[in-house]
């Protein structure tokens, strides 16, 4: 596991200290640019090459009706993101951001082109009954995850954005997170994609039901990760751990990636210093998670869509972060002159 | 004055509710595009054509030394802006917005084929001890101002950022607040570019001069502007009354471009249904203003550089609210089941 180089980190912020603007004037954009720098290991960082990683996957604890959308949208979205309708699609193209979409296991396999196959079975068991998955099967893919991390870095991308499709995902996710916060299933359960305050309910109970048929070892987290998560959070995790052995910063999107986040941070701590987190989401549980990785949102939308999208709409700030380090003058250069303050 | 359309606003919103993903999921992204939608005045806006409005003057008031920088870095800087070594050059290239920069009126004229000549002087007077301007010379920059954003729209420009560049121009901006907000000195004034608490009292005290020297009348907002304002400000006060005229939206930048808007809702109060403020700075008296125009700002990154920065950096977001309104598939189109709720 690589860490962020702190002499980097400092050398990147003397760069930009000689930049033709007043000494840390440009916030949270300075930090984000020594950030990547210090991940990357390297004071010239060079421009932005994003992709955002899709992982889709279905969950056996749709049965117990915690979404407000049938099980069938998981494939159709699949679909419609592949095509290029999906919010996800659109926003890719609009800050050009390779989209990788990766089906980690789902009902209807979704044969496209454009989809990889990291197929793990049709669905996980129903959390509230049993286990999510065996722990061979969560280790597979975190391996998984984990080449394509190593797969992109190899193609020159330098910022891996996460993203997740999969109906009833959040009910994983707020096991996971009560799991591994020790936190009450009430704190961390939130609406998802819709649901009312009557299913909201319901969504706790069942949230409480998978941790009493899944009691959490704190010992062991992939056997937490496999019994109470999913094939598409299980395959990101792997994907958070090759990114940073690759030197290459994580983005987070919303909640569920999160649950992926913290479930990386369980198995190799040291992970957090390559996580960026693009924003603060509608879940409840969202920020628990960000607190517990120390990690402080680039910005707060309202948004509670998931799909990588939010950590795509962050996607043009680092750009711009990365740009103004490389291309901005200094004060001798432009012949400014400098307060020395 | 155009004000937005709250029909449009409304349509615009089902059109998004239609989209492949909760309804309400992207938040503020899709306030954004339908606000733009009701400003515009159209359930069909199209594609973001932004340009960023600079403006340059220089201030009597710098003689009581109110900044961390020396006067002549006003010049400089737009020597930099002009040939793309300063900040704002580089989010404008990087965000495909169309850079304008109009010098106003400062010390030393800048020969740059991209730099407007808008001058009404070499600098204003010194505020702490009499008027800026003369009033028709605050009118005179109105009138300007106004006509470039008729230009603009006529080029088939669809947002309008305000940018600035004056060295002192927080102090004049903080006299503007003091005086249309009937707000303490010690409250609106900040750092502006970085000075030191013992320079921070002095600039208080500054303000507290101009304001007795000119005594503020609530019934003459162009008077105030004249008295307490920048040529550069009085500029993008007409730049914001004209492009709420041609059913422009207007983005905000920091703390003196949100000067200039106080001024023009002061004008005419239904300007600031066509304002969009991009970022809350770190200015004390920024939040106030935005208080005051009833704004809410897209993200808060720390920034207190202006130069039209902070409303440069959220055009990527308003960028893709426009192309998830235009190009996201419904769900009939995609074949996807909706919630129904």
């Amino acid at each position: 596991m690589r860490v962020p180089d702190e002499a980097v980190r400092s050398a990147a912020q003397t760069v930009f200290d000689n930049k033709t603007k007043p000494r840390g004037s440009l916030g949270r954009i300075e930090r984000l640019a020594c950030d990547f720098a210090a991940i990357r290991g390297t004071t010239a960082p060079g421009r932005l090459q994003p992709a955002v990683v899709l992982a889709a996957g279905d969950h056996g604890v749709a049965a117990e009706e915690v979404s407000a959308y049938p099980q069938a949208v998981t494939g159709q979205m699949v679909v419609n993101i592949a095509t290029g309708g999906a919010a996800i699609s659109v926003i890719a193209r609009e800050t050009h951001a390779r989209l990788v979409i990766v089906d980690c296991g789902t009902i209807t396999q979704v044969e496209h082109p454009d989809v990889r196959d990291a197929r793990a079975g049709t669905m996980t068991g129903n959390i509230a009954r049993g286990p999510a998955m065996p722990r061979r099967q969560a280790l597979d893919l975190i391996a998984a995850g984990a080449a394509l991390a190593g797969e992109l870095a190899g193609d020159g991308v330098n910022l891996i954005a996460l993203g997740e499709m999969g109906i009833a995902n959040t009910t994983s996710a707020s096991s996971l997170c009560a799991a591994f916060l020790g936190a009450d299933a009430a704190v961390v359960c939130g609406r998802g994609a819709g649901i009312d305050e009557e299913r909201l309910a319901h969504k706790i109970d069942v949230v409480r039901q998978a941790l009493a048929s899944n009691p959490p070892d704190a010992t062991d987290p992939v056997g937490t990760l496999a019994a109470l998560g999913g094939f598409e959070i299980a395959y990101l995790t792997g994907v958070t751990l090759g990114a940073a052995t690759e030197s290459v910063p994580i983005l987070l999107d919303g909640f569920i990636t999160g649950a992926a986040a913290l479930a990386a941070a369980r198995i190799a701590p040291a992970v957090t210093g390559s996580m960026v987190a693009a924003h603060r989401s509608q879940e409840p549980g969202h920020r628990l998670v960000l607190d517990e990785l120390g990690l402080t949102p680039v910005f707060d939308l309202d948004l509670r869509l998931g799909e990588g999208t939010g950590a795509a709409l962050c996607v043009p700030l680092i750009s711009a972060a990365l740009a103004l380090f490389a291309d901005m003058a200094t004060f001798d250069s432009a012949g400014v002159t400098d307060a020395g303050a």
